[in-house]
């Protein structure tokens, strides 16, 4: 028999998950586990999950999935388009674990490089939409537009709760206000362009172009609404930002949109990197993730995350948005794309797209078809009354998706793939000659024509050559580490391994270029996909239903919340409103529990990081009549399996409330115990932490929703994309399949056994926070620093920094508890690694007692200047107290392959209150 | 319209090019092309090449390409076999830039990762066959039984010229012995080895497992044939030698085979990795390239190519073997699939193939099928009379292919891919029940088991997870340094872009798993590409027909050669055997034709680098009868286009010889000159210069030959699989369909270009050696550096390693010319890389200037000490002569994005002194 994959996938061998289960105390996992989880909530059920099979059967058996979908030419447009992924970029960022399997770049000093290409995200989305603050991507262009909403909400003075919809908006886009608008006590209200504005609104949302193509000047709008007191969205198309007046010139005080036609496959929906850009003034208040421009020890340019104590980390049930993703490797695809065509690239694209839909709106007209607009820039409307079924029908007969908008109307839209031949077979659909079709119009109105520059910065004429691209790329990834270095032990994070088996579909046409409305039997393939695994991860659950559609795990909250809210109402308990949460709950709950319109109360945790029970029913008692949910997670966040989980559970229904489980530490779970059969009623699953969908530097995430059935029904529309980001699901169906349900399980097991063992190990050097039953801990264990950093000064911060030095990225820094690490190594590291990993914070605990020992300074130590770069340590002077060697090569380190960090330790508050957030010039750069 | 692919190819673009051409003082690329290429070659017809098409529809194409193939499960045996690439393997090395874009690891201190899996190679072939010395791999069995054949007759002292073959070998090795035999006055003669030793022999050559699948107990006959003074040659299957009895306990001298089914796809017949091995006191006779042990400037363990003098380097028109290039990529991956599944892995993919074919066996016994073997590892040759055919065509209608000896027998090779259903439709196909088919008995000869240990290195123990996997890949590749990290300068190499759209299919099933013996009905896809390859390849050179078959350049040169020689046979002319060779020729030149059976007679070369006119008539006069050719390159080694050549041509003509032009030089005539047209009969082309097939570190090459009509019966087959090695010519196939023809042409003028630019700056810092018309250069120019290091004592040596310093792979060094460097800087680098280069040889001038200046010591001084670890420049004692900061970070160099060589200066010299072919134990890497 093959080595099955579940021991590829898991790290320690059988001999040496032996010796660890030797240094904690244990014959076998099954002992361990036994031990840890709680006998309560232990479930042991059969699983109907079917068998493992090898990498070779499960590619064949995608590869057969893909040959049922059938990718056509797609001109149905509303936001999705065809385009060419430069092979260049799909090679060395799609397919490159150095990129994809990245975290987010919270330790800025190990991630240089896709903060640089996050930095020309923005900058290219700042300069298309001539606004000067773009953030580093949102989920999709619909929840971009929710964002912008609420921002609006916070911004406007205006007192009206309208929020008025331009009637040509994207559908999908109008849904998912409408499901935001609703619990936020917001009214959204459609407007005709035509008509005259209605009384009072706080803001406006605008399509540029509209979802039927039509291009419309949007100036004297705006500045109607500005009139109000509205704050301004126009969600515009950043292709047709090429040729078009961008919105920042008309008046947008917003503008958001989706970079997917940058490059960015369609699949199926999803993922692709949204944007939102703001005006000067509105930058404090951008949702999401943004990278800003600092510097480091020595005052040289470095980039991290900027103002990113905001949002969720402090404002909690203040929050006014849970997004915590962004959709990092696309945003860096669609940043590539840009770099690598330029803005006359770009241009050229863009043109050829329009001259495209005027050649083809020149034939329709000429032989006496009616067009919906005058104005377009790729989107062809036309109006063939009784006859949009049967030219929709042809066109596809012709291998070219048309969109049927409805009995009377067929849109066809143009994009960077569009050929003169499609132009042709779309005609012919019409029964319309294509001859001398190559005769076009301009169909841009004249004042609209963009007579700006954009693009500007270097970065974006330097790589115009393969070679140059291909080099730039490496440079990029070369400066990050990944788990492609080495492990990655973020408590929370789960940062597993993502096998190249799972990650080789994504590519595939047959995946990679299907439109998300593309009709049911082209997708035939997606349909076996989607409805297996969402029955194998209810199955893994204990839920009755799972949504595979929430494009992230706060999406997928906001869904759970919004669910439970639906069945109260349903069951005309509309005042129900509170939801519990306990004190070390993730900053995203409460910020979600807001947007699902509740009233969020905290629930205090005792010393030993549980929650209080003696709280948990002060507040049920208090808040009984009203109380909506408890959200908690489990295990808990502070990485134990709470023995009260059922009793918990049993409580909150008792009290008409329903039960909402965090499934962000469902790694500890899958195999031994199922959240649907334990108590609760719902729980979102994060496929980017134990479903190994790669981390991408910061997203794409998929955070599918799992309930009862009671919620089933309840549960709303929250993403743009009918199965979200579809084009990444074989990811976890290949993972699932792989590891069968033996493998699953195993995994889970030799997580946890991992984490014992980094606890055994470390205990004597830094302090276990909390364990539960027999001093176990879950999948995670959390490393109290703080009586070390009292009595010597040594912070979080520098044990992180110094890690660099060792090789490693850091552990969760400061969450749950601030002042401590929280260490998850997962099942995907062997022994040799987590037993590097042990030995680095056993040497940098001997560090520290030297600094404690007054051997050195409390300023000048190499935990303090860590981490170091290969010019700091090569300098000519060196005038520390310890020697240079020391500093570059601490014990353990392989001096033929170290990894250096690019930049010293970044001073983050210089960068927040000097905010720039677009590439520095050159000269930022120069030596000094 | 599109930015063509040429574009990205080529990359300095117009604008860049105009700058260059104001450097040089021409006014457009044509001009200089007029200037630099004699008018008596240009060929001004047009090309019949199609036009250039986009990535994504050259992408399309070759989809469909691939479609039209069908791959089916292979029981063909005979050399080739299903296997399972690891998709980690096939990620991170076979699509990997940093792996596929090096060279060959000349450059060694830049080259460690490779040479580490190169080692890992020779110690498992080494380990498999029991057999002390292994190379780092040949093209293909059968010219590695080939080699093997030559080595007997260099080590044999039997007389005898009989070379006796196992009647039971591969076929297509029997073809290719004979191939080579014929012209070096060696018999080939087949022996069943049932019969009796005939007397007289200098060599043996055994087959194990035979070709029908027996496995034989060739201990006895070994002795036999060493008591009659012969060599013995065992070519193995190493898989199966993880079960069998290794050829070194079975007495051997040498062992031959393929490594392809560890992990390699079949590929319609290759790349695979062939390998030899030999017991001790022959490891100096190996033919290719041999990776050894050595030590660098810190006494520290480094890798190196041993014994890299030895060889076509030295020997010359005494060399026994052509071979320069290996098949590192695919050693590589060969290597890695060992290290991955390790010894009890490896031994268990064997077990399970051998129970497949015992299934099998024992079912067929059981039906009264009569087997031809009772002994086998994976092949059962079943004896069905008169039935054969019927049989492979029931089989091949439920998807298997067999083979069929002949109208009476068939043959079923299992491998790792053999599944129980497999088996059943085997049987089906026979007729025969498979009940019970789960029966089977060992049928290997119990005297035969293998009972010695392999792979006991560590190696082969430490990377079973795919993490650890994955991470030992990434750490290797950063320790070298390939073209995804800037410009390899390397006269006479071509290393140009390799792009991924060329590289994406190669991946494909329908290209990657193909048989080579596939029926022709089920490879209508590849006789597509092989014959419109062949067609465009014809029409770029001007000849009438060309075979894609030499699977490297060295194959071409034999292929071209002995068409010349059957030629001058056909025609009675026997007796011309007289091969006119410049003195500046490849090394290989002259071996090449001393294994064609000509004798080697050197025409002297003039000050200007050009082939003397009076020495050239001098030497066709000596030789005018015996005349069979002239071997030239064109341009030339020097890099200069010749204007003699259509003379040359004439002259060799007029005295009844043939032209053999070299390709090697092509890229500076593509789209403005054709050898077929200027006077040449022959040449061999090198796809992996010209046409983008990757270094690959070291192999595959690709080296099609090109005939004029009189020559093309006269091809012999020079490889062990009809098309070479058919799995990467859609590499070459894609390139031209991206380019068109006016794309080629424009490469050509862009690469002339980019080697007259460095000239131009260099110059006044080094002299430019040779030079043609108008002080041009072709696509290269030579950097003289004798005058300086004889004023200096610095070398071209310290130049190469401190362009290392400076993040520079060298030049070729020291030739054609001792003491000199050749710079090829090709069309695909950037004008910002190629100024980045000029900057640094200036600034490397600069260094030199002050070790002549007596600033800096002879014997301790950056260029000496170069490269520089950072290990060396972070030691804590620095006692030279020049600050650290100039050791690490010379002008120019980016401090963020440094290449760091992983070892200081190699000592070769000490290696080849103490000789140590395998890995080394862990102590070798302990500090000291």
């Amino acid at each position: 028999m093959d080595v099955p994959f579940s021991r590829r996938h898991i790290g320690a061998s059988p001999e040496e998950q032996r010796r660890m289960l030797d240094a904690i105390g244990y014959g076998s996992v099954d002992e361990l586990m036994d031990a840890a989880i709680p006998g309560v909530i232990r479930d042991n059920e059969k699983s109907k999950l079917p068998a493992a099979r090898s990498e070779a059967e499960v590619l064949d058996e995608l590869r057969g999935l893909a040959g049922r979908n059938t990718p056509m030419v797609s001109m149905i447009g509303l936001g999705y388009h065809g385009t060419h992924t430069p092979p260049v970029i799909r090679r060395s960022v799609l397919e490159n674990p150095a990129w994809y399997t990245a975290y987010t770049p919270y330790q800025p000093e190990i991630s240089q490089g896709r903060l640089e290409a996050l930095l020309n995200f923005q900058t290219m989305v700042s300069d298309l939409t001539g606004l000067p603050t773009a953030n580093a991507s949102l989920l999709d262009e619909a929840t971009a537009a929710g964002e912008a909403m609420t921002l609006a909400r916070r911004s406007s003075k205006a007192t009206s709760n309208v929020y008025l919809v331009d009637a040509d908006t994207l559908p999908q886009t109008v849904t998912i206000l409408r499901t935001r608008a609703e619990p936020l006590g917001i009214e959204i209200r459609l407007h005709d362009l035509d008509a005259d504005l209605p009384g009072e609104f706080f803001g406006l949302h605008l399509q540029y172009p509209g979802a039927s193509g039509a291009v419309r000047d949007h100036e004297a709008v705006v500045a109607a609404a500005h009139g109000k007191g509205a704050i301004v969205t126009v969600a515009a198309d950043l292709l047709a930002l090429c040729l078009l007046r961008e919105p920042g010139a008309i008046g947008a005080d917003v503008a958001v949109g989706s970079a997917q036609r940058f490059g960015v496959p369609m699949g199926y929906g999803g993922p692709h990197a949204a944007y939102i850009a703001v005006r000067r003034g509105l930058e404090r208040t951008l949702p999401g993730r943004l990278v800003g421009v600092s510097k480091d020890a020595d005052g040289k340019v470095a980039y991290r995350l900027a103002l990113q104590t905001r949002e969720q980390h402090i404002r909690r049930e203040k929050a006014t948005s849970n997004i915590c993703t962004a959709q990092v490797l696309l945003a860096v695809i669609a940043s590539m794309y840009a770099v690598y065509h330029g803005p006359e690239g770009l241009h050229g694209i863009a043109a050829r797209t329009h001259r495209h839909a005027t050649m083809l709106a020149t034939a329709l007209r000429k032989a006496g078809v009616e067009l919906a607009n005058e104005h377009f820039f790729d989107t062809v409307t036309a109006v063939v009354p009784g006859r949009a079924s049967a030219v929709v029908g042809a066109a596809a007969a012709g291998g070219v998706n048309l969109r049927q908008i409805d009995g009377d109307r067929v849109s066809a839209a143009c994009d960077e793939t569009t050929t003169a031949e499609h132009v042709r077979t779309v005609l012919d659909a019409f029964g319309v000659s294509s001859d001398g079709v190559g005769d076009a119009l301009a169909a841009l109105p004249e004042g609209l024509r963009r007579t700006t520059d954009y693009l500007t910065h270097e970065v974006f004429h330097s790589y115009r050559s393969e070679h140059a691209m291909l080099r730039y790329l490496r440079r990029l990834s070369d400066r990050d580490y990944a788990l492609d270095r080495g492990m990655i032990p973020l408590g929370s994070c789960t940062m597993k391994l993502n096998a190249a088996a799972e990650m080789e579909p994504i590519s595939w046409p047959g995946f990679a270029d299907m439109h998300p409305y593309a009709p049911a039997d082209q997708a035939r393939g997606y349909k076996v996909l989607t409805d297996q695994l969402e029955e194998w991860l209810a199955d893994l659950t204990g839920y009755d239903a799972v949504s595979l559609q929430p494009n992230a795990g706060s999406q997928g909250e906001l869904a759970g919340l919004l669910a439970i809210r639906g069945y109260h109402r349903a069951n005309g308990h509309g005042e129900r409103d509170v939801c519990l949460i306990p004190q070390s709950a993730h900053g995203t709950n409460a910020a979600s529990a807001v947007m699902a319109g509740m009233r969020v109360v905290v629930v205090a945790t005792d010393s030993d990081g549980n929650v209080d029970p003696a709280d948990l029913d002060a507040k049920i008692d208090q808040h009984r009549d009203r109380l909506a949910a408890i959200m908690v997670t489990y295990p808990s966040t502070h990485g134990v399996y709470e023995a009260g989980i059922a009793e918990l559970c049993a409580k909150v229904h008792d009290a008409g409330g329903q039960v909402y489980v965090d499934g962000a530490n469902l790694n500890a779970l899958v195999g031994y115990a199922r959240p649907g059969r334990f108590g609760a009623d719902v729980s979102h699953l994060n496929l980017h932490k134990t479903f190994c969908i790669p981390h991408g530097g910061g997203g794409p995430g998929v955070g599918p929703v799992a309930v009862r059935a009671h919620l089933a029904d309840h549960l709303p529309t929250v993403s743009a994309a009918p199965q979200g980001s579809a084009g990444i699901l074989p990811i976890s169906w290949a993972y699932i399949r792989l590891m069968g349900p033996d493998g699953l399980a195993k995994a889970t097991g030799a997580a946890v056994l991992a984490a014992n063992y980094v606890a055994a190990r470390l205990r004597e050097h830094f302090p276990v926070l909390y364990s539960g039953a027999k001093g176990l801990v879950a999948h995670e264990c959390i490393l109290d620093l703080r009586p070390l950093t009292k009595q010597t000064g040594v912070t979080v911060d520098d044990v992180a920094k110094r890690l660099i030095d060792y090789g490693f990225h850091a552990p969760t820094m400061s969450f749950p508890v601030a002042g401590t690490l929280m260490v998850e190594p997962t099942e995907s590291e062997d022994l040799a690694e987590i037993d590097r990993f042990c030995e680095a914070m056993i040497a940098i605990r001997a560090e520290i007692d030297r600094v404690g020992g007054g051997i050195w300074p409390k300023a000048d130590n190499p935990l303090r200047n860590a981490p170091h770069t290969a010019a700091a340590v090569t300098a000519d002077e060196w005038e520390h107290p310890y020697p240079r060697s020391l500093a570059a090569y601490p014990p353990g380190v392989d001096r033929t392959a170290k990894y250096w960090p690019p930049v010293r330790r970044i001073d983050g508050a210089y960068g927040d209150r000097n905010l720039v957030c677009s590439c520095p010039a050159p000269e930022a750069f120069e030596e000094v």
